[in-house]
């Protein structure tokens, strides 16, 4: 029997054991995509206790906590927060099978040393322990001890990226902050606060945006600014996948600036045309498109009310169209204005075989791993998900080239799960080696490590291909 | 190499077979979802012989001998029944890796304490042998063995309960038979018989049913009568996930009064009108609401003419809309009359993730698990099913907090089914323990094995929440 | 830890390596469904070298090599063959997890007794050494050494199969090569290049085409021909299932006789009227009828234009319909002409719980595995896309029924590919007797594997009924 989450976690074959401790075990991270607040990098936030940190803005905990029949009042209300992190701690040990139960551990062990696991028993002492660290364990002192060296936030067009402009000015830094562009508030037309945005943007550019030029020529200006700071990463959040060019994107906008009602085909012909000119300038530039699909935002509508967006109220969809659909937009941007490197992520585990076959359609030119499935993404960012995301990939593509993990997260301690995801990795590879399915030639296996783990994002991000 | 299906059946692991067999084994068992007939309950059923109690309603060995070319006359015909047995005994060891093969000799071993695998050279045998105790076997003792303490039967509105009325006065029993409340009739407009239907519930409920507020009235004084008899328990069989309020109900049910054709549109208003009234009432009388969906029923019209439904003609419809739909549809019941405990269980395993991630979307108020994914139900109720369901379950939301099994099952041979949930369960979270992923506490995964195979359930449906 | 694809590959209990070494290997193969030149096979075509036989018209591999950053020259262009040859073998050990890794392989070790990786150092001596056993290794050899009894080609209605012809009288050939009825040409009414292809067929079965009635006529013609050559198999390409009856089929067919546009709904009901056609002269011929849907083919127009299809850009539909859909269309060939023996193969792997349900519905008439799901299909022809299939089948179907595997390849080196099955399915076998899931009763199981690994599709493809 293992020892609960010890070095060998999950390394279950002497091969993965060996591919883990001797290739990827140390190697640095980059994370090119999650949502850290790049103001509290560069004030270097410091967190009151482990309520704060931990419980404060996470709503995968809150969902859990939610199952487990915790009054809200203890989840996202007024309760003293020492109260909240003894009801996290009476819910994580029904949650077996869950990430959170792993990251959970890693975390107290990693950033506070903390071996034995979280309980109802163990909580009070662990409470204590982990706060005494916290005046240590600032945000950037979260980021450096796991070796992270470069982190791409997610950004909106109208920002002024001034923390990153501070950011990128100050010496001794161990790692660098670099925005990624989001222009999802620009891109969604019948959401309530379009003309609001529309008028920031155009704030922001210097320029009056009056029709779809007017709107190409702001975001493009936008777009220079996030250039000149960096930003060599785009993303997209799409509710489901479209392409459909049979009106103007004119219709659409000047409803949309003008606060009126914007039909779904008239939506659907405005974003088609936005993301067709927006992946046509992230050609040019050189960036990288990252798609991220299929999410049912704010499905609970009393909760909505009350708590607003990122609070645990969004689901999967089911019909986002990974296959043909995909296959279409795919190839319009690619006659368009030539695809550019791209991330497919899709919320729903069934779409991993469309999206494994569809990458091979848009290979290509000479350029390794030109479209890329993005990890396991939110709800699949598990052991079993991670698994059948590799395991498909691999089947469907060459996993070799593959970029690999990103958090995607907003909390300062989610970078074990670069970790976690190394181990994965190890572990099926050695499971291949172990049922002789695949030679145990450690030095090509080694390298392909290395190459998942860090040196195929970091070619990727530095490439202008 | 293990013993097939012995003590220790699917517990490979040490860990798993202390969880079986300290916590899991003997628990009792509540069967909140079976098609049980409560008048062979009442009436304290015999059987003649073994193809009767085996061969006689089970539409899963009808598929499965038609499938290898055994002639209908063997299945639901008029041969003999001693031939009909030795048809299903040639077909089963054909059928590695299907449920059956477990089913049948769980049941041989636990009802009738047979060993060996049945096969054309042991049936000869083996139909004498149960056959001699079958005159001990009756209904109720097959309920009784196993522990069940209390069964929801499925039943229509109209129904008088009469059998569930002698059988709640009855001393002596060791277990409870509540009726669960299916009012498909009710809800199904456009089918055939729906004018001749409402006229029985208007006759049963003792009130003119003439439009739609007429229909509430009624079904509400049924519910009354459901109630005092103990029902807290209903279910629907929806085929997709529908939510339309564009048309009065009164449109569908007018037409459907007459017997006239009622468009798609039309009936799904009606639908969705009537389950949005009959989940405000049973969240006002603290009942449990199960949707089961996905089902394409009837495909085999030639078959369908020859034997009606529940014969082995149903297949997967693979469009239900588990994710956006189901979540718009429970938004609609929460913010009409406020979500009642659910279980939500698809006939389509890819709707796994789906219905795992919208569960997390409607927990809250302080109720422990107030919407669950059912078990893996129907073509999904195997181990493989079974694992799916309890991985994808876990990975979403809160394993411990799962209320667990039903049969689901028209037979009285289907309580180890049961049995076989527990053992999954057990050497799942064995699993865990054995490699390192979940510390080797029994004190709370003997808990959380005792809370899913037992208490969750039996809280379930004594909340009134 | 297992030696690297040695003789006991993927047979990890001993129940395995009894089942595959004492009952599969060594069984003859009977490929019911590949895209093999029969002209070659008639020529005893020889290969120049290595790249030719082996990257000639590998989509697969393309796909590969283009994933690594190869560039188009290497691949399809006008590269010398040696370098071609070195970029491939630069790339397959990326491809860990790859089906074309263990493909590969078998390859080397069955055809040319290479037993080391395929790698950039072993690249030299490889090719040397297998090009020198390739005058040897003629299109016929391939096929005999593998113990091959049967092929079926995909031959298209206008086809005058004088290959089949020359073959049929060939004294001296260890196999069979018979002719498949592919008629998509026939079917696709509103693709380019319709209204010539109906001259041709029009030509070569000496009738006029005009209406959906000399279409049937001719089509009719031409079914003889194949008959009289041996053909007693059909196949389909479906984009998407269909079944619309709701227009007359000469509405599109006239349409498409003069160039003009055809709306979706004409095309189907014009296939569904074809379809209905064809499945009543199967039936009533004797003949198989295998229906392919899901995929999405030729996504990348830039490489359409420039490489034509079949060259590495084809993807997964997503929503071909194989539950619902599937079922209504099956149902409704029942009833129109009788449903003859059924292959179903879906591109989509999330598609085998629907298949594995809807079989059932049309099992019956006394005829063993009437309807089958066909083996895991292109995509899904790898490791887990195999074990997903037989799982799903096992557990939805009576596996013993299975008519097992066929290469759907266009190279005379697949033949391997049956091993791996083989392997596969004694590896599943093998592992429930380990663990106690099924008796080791090796006379049972033994037989099982003849009847998955050859009986069942000789018997199917003799069979009348």
């Amino acid at each position: 029997m293992a020892r609960f989450m010890d070095e060998d976690f999950l390394l279950d074959t002497p091969a993965a054991r060996r591919l883990y401790h001797d290739y990827a075990e140390g190697l640095p991270i980059i994370d090119f995509h999650c949502h850290l607040p790049p103001r509290e990098l560069a004030e270097d936030r410091r967190f009151r206790n482990m309520t704060e940190l931990w419980l404060g803005g996470d709503h995968y905990k809150w969902r859990a906590m939610r199952t487990a029949g915790v009054e809200e009042k203890y989840i996202t209300g007024d309760a003293p927060d020492y109260e909240k992190f003894l009801c996290w701690a009476a819910v994580l040990p029904q949650a077996v099978g869950n990430p959170l139960y792993h990251w959970t551990h890693l975390e107290l062990k990693r950033y506070f040393g903390v071996e034995e696991p979280l309980s109802p028993k163990t909580a009070p002492a662990i409470w204590e322990r982990c706060n005494a660290q916290l005046p240590e364990l600032t945000a950037r002192r979260c980021v450096e001890r796991m070796g992270v060296k470069l982190i791409y936030t997610t950004d909106d067009p109208v920002d002024t990226l001034s923390w990153h402009s501070q950011l990128a000015v100050e010496s001794g830094l161990s790692f660098r902050v670099l925005p990624a562009w989001r222009p999802d508030k620009a891109v969604n037309v019948e959401k309530e606060g379009f003309a609001a945005y529309i008028a920031a943007l155009s704030e922001a550019a210097g320029l009056p945006i009056k029709d779809f030029e007017d709107l190409k020529a702001a975001l493009s200006r936008r777009m220079d600014h996030f250039h000149a700071l960096g930003c060599r990463n785009s993303d997209h959040g799409l509710d489901k996948i479209i392409c459909d060019e049979s009106l103007s994107p004119d219709v659409a906008l000047k409803k949309g600036l003008l606060g009126m009602p914007v039909s779904e085909r008239e939506a659907d012909c405005f974003k088609t045309a936005l993301l067709l000119f927006l992946s046509s300038e992230y050609k040019r530039r050189g960036w990288v498109m990252q798609l991220h699909f299929g999410a049912a935002r704010n499905l609970n509508s009393n909760m909505f009310r009350r708590l607003g967006p990122d609070t645990g109220y969004d689901g999967i969809r089911g019909d986002a169209g990974a296959g043909l659909a995909l296959g279409r937009l795919l190839d319009r941007i690619d006659s368009a204005g030539g695809l550019p490197r791209t991330i497919l992520y899709s919320l729903d585990p069934t779409d991993n075989a469309q999206i494994g076959a569809v990458l091979g359609c848009f290979q290509g030119g000479g350029v390794r791993g030109r479209v890329q499935q993005g990890c396991a993404w939110w709800f699949n960012d598990s052991l079993p998900g991670m698994r059948a995301q590799l395991t498909s990939l691999a089947s469907l593509s060459v996993l070799g080239c593959f970029v690999g993990m990103v958090t995607d997260s907003r909390s300062f301690l989610s970078y074990p799960r670069h970790e976690y995801f190394r181990r994965v990795l190890c572990s099926l590879l050695g499971r291949w080696v172990e049922d002789g399915e695949y030679p145990a030639d450690y030095d090509t296996l080694g390298e392909l490590v290395k190459d998942v783990s860090f040196r195929n994002a970091a070619a990727f991000f530095e490439s202008e291909d």
